[in-house]
């Protein structure tokens, strides 16, 4: 069985970090015997915009959604294009468009990574952030009256609806019974949010009940940012809201020091659409073209694509690869930002090389 | 001149900690020669509502009106009454209609408080939020379709007004401008939350004209949480939106340590209503009853109040009693939170003698 990959890079140092994704794709597709068809695209770019006019093409749709899965760099330069137009007619639009309604992210202490928070080793910290990804506090509905005046109010509407509350409840639950400690977190805010967010509780309680193995609990979304810094061993798997889980997922990678190196996955779960699989982090256009972004975000996204795909087994070697690498703390490969005075290129070989 | 306070203790840990802050505040109105009148009432806490059926009394806007600031403790106790119920009819309510339109809180690493960061010492955090306090994400306006079915939909509106935001991006324009580096962060989200967020930012850009002394930076709430842990001496006053402001006051005081001793000043610029003092955690049933609540937010609270009434030299007398009684670290006097053995009244005593 063939999977059918599509590559977009996009800008800054997606089109550098890319290269490196790939190479350790082909290492671990080589080592388990796993057949897979790459594609690059060079659309959903800005470069692509300003010669365009759009970020994609007209029948993206259909182009895209002949695959089983988009491996994705990072999107945006906002000097070129504002990012609300670069990222809503790209990124977002899969999202929706592809109904991508998981954002998963994993928040790990790894290994010769140093985490800004005092006395946590690695094991520690070990949970995924949940995120519903499609609807919520990320809405199109709303305007301006009165504008341009005194009187002026703008005015924007939170919307949730029990089929995305609920499935992604369902993803979070399911995940949560999965793993050893079978627990999972709610974030709200039905202290203050008080129409949504008490509903979003009544969702969660009525979910529980499907899942009496799995141990549940909530935080207001105030309060668990900071447990998040405080406690972050009392996390297994969190789920939140749109808003409420772009912030904790990417405060979680921040608390343990990954917020450069780490992944992300926007899942559709019944493989309607394709997913997309891509780094946390921006396009970087301060660093863009001297050959010394880390690889390791693109890389470990790679790793949970082949995980998506069923080749479980493949993504733990990748992740393993990363770690050794990491463990190892050798200061000529590992990038500026860890420490070292190493390149794009050298790290990712690296990294192929222990897969 | 007499100052006429209103005391308001609440629940729980409320009542306990309430009586240090009135000891600190009489102590430094002793040595500074301030006249202060204290009126304690009852109402505003759980145990009222069993009794009365509502929070608060009828005429509880004229008879608070006629105070010059509210001395508050905590309120809420799940048990007895929801939460909901019990904030929306108190605290919130006074937000409301005192237009106590800034909420303002203090983030600094003090002596003696550990922080869960590694490498921070006094002096490397030392910032403020600024957050709006009426409007925004906090609405009651909203509702719920197809109720109970498969299809239910449910929507609650974020409102912004120009009035709403230029005050408080005002006051902390006007705050950044007093202070030393003369720094002001904004928390956005104008890449996803695309109507009121967008608009938020230029109402900060138009603000900006008027005080070029002042120099500007913005981010995204979710990379600014990350911020927070990884950078917290880049900051110096932060404004932000009410959700979003409320997530960052709880981070800010959790990423130096304080999150049990910070305080929080409610506060009405224009005096045209009294301004309110809390300490920033809650009524916590679970140590209440026990005389071992830390009492340092209530009594730094005092200190806000006492500066607010325009005696700042006495509230930083109270400021600096607190600091000295931190770092001398006696555990016979410190509260277990504190990783003491000593009680609420004791603390309390030892930071009165020191004033
Ligand atoms: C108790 C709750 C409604 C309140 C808020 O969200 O404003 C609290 O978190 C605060 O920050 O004072
Ligand atoms: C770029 C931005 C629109 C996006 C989001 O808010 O979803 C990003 O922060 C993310 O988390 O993928």
């Amino acid at each position: 069985m063939t999977h059918r990959i599509a590559v977009l890079a996009g800008d800054g140092i997606g089109t550098e970090v890319m290269p490196e994704g790939v190479r350790a794709l082909e290492a671990a597709a080589g080592r388990f015997g796993i057949d897979l068809d790459l594609t690059a695209f060079g659309f959903a770019s800005c470069d692509y915009y300003l010669e365009h006019g759009q970020m994609l093409p007209d029948d993206w749709h259909e182009t895209l959604a002949a695959f089983d899965a988009i491996f994705y760099g990072a999107i945006g330069w906002p000097d070129k294009v504002p990012d609300h137009i670069s990222l809503w007619g790209s990124l977002l639009k899969f999202r929706r468009e592809f109904d991508q309604y998981v954002n998963l992210r994993p928040c790990r202490l790894l290994p010769g990574i140093q985490s800004p928070l005092a006395g946590r080793a690695p094991g520690d910290i070990d949970f995924y952030v949940v995120r519903e990804n499609t609807e919520g506090e990320y809405s199109s509905v709303g305007g301006t009256m009165f504008e341009g005046t005194e009187r002026e109010v703008v005015i924007q509407e939170t919307v949730m609806t029990r089929t995305g509350v609920d499935r992604v409840l369902k993803y979070a639950f399911d995940l949560a019974a999965t793993r050893p400690r079978k627990k999972l977190t709610s974030a709200t805010k039905s202290n203050g949010i008080a129409i949504t967010m008490p509903w979003w509780d009544t969702r969660v309680a009525a979910m529980a009940e499907h899942y009496p193995e799995v141990e549940v609990d909530k935080f207001h979304i105030d309060i668990l940012t900071a447990n998040f810094v405080l406690h972050p061993d009392w996390f297994d798997v969190v789920v939140a809201s749109n808003l409420f889980g772009d912030i904790l997922s990417d405060l979680g990678p921040a608390c343990t020091g990954t917020i450069g190196v780490a992944p992300s996955a926007n899942i559709n779960p019944e493989g309607r659409f394709p997913s997309l699989f891509e780094p946390v982090h921006g396009s970087a256009p301060d660093i863009a073209g001297r050959g010394i972004a880390n690889p390791i975000g693109q890389i470990w996204s790679g790793a949970m694509m082949l995980e998506h795909l069923g080749h479980a087994e493949a993504g733990a070697a990748i992740l393993a690869a990363i770690e050794a690498v990491l463990a190892e703390g050798d200061p000529s490969l590992l990038t500026p930002d860890l420490g070292g005075r190493g390149t794009t290129t050298g790290l990712g070989q690296a990294i192929a090389e222990r897969i």
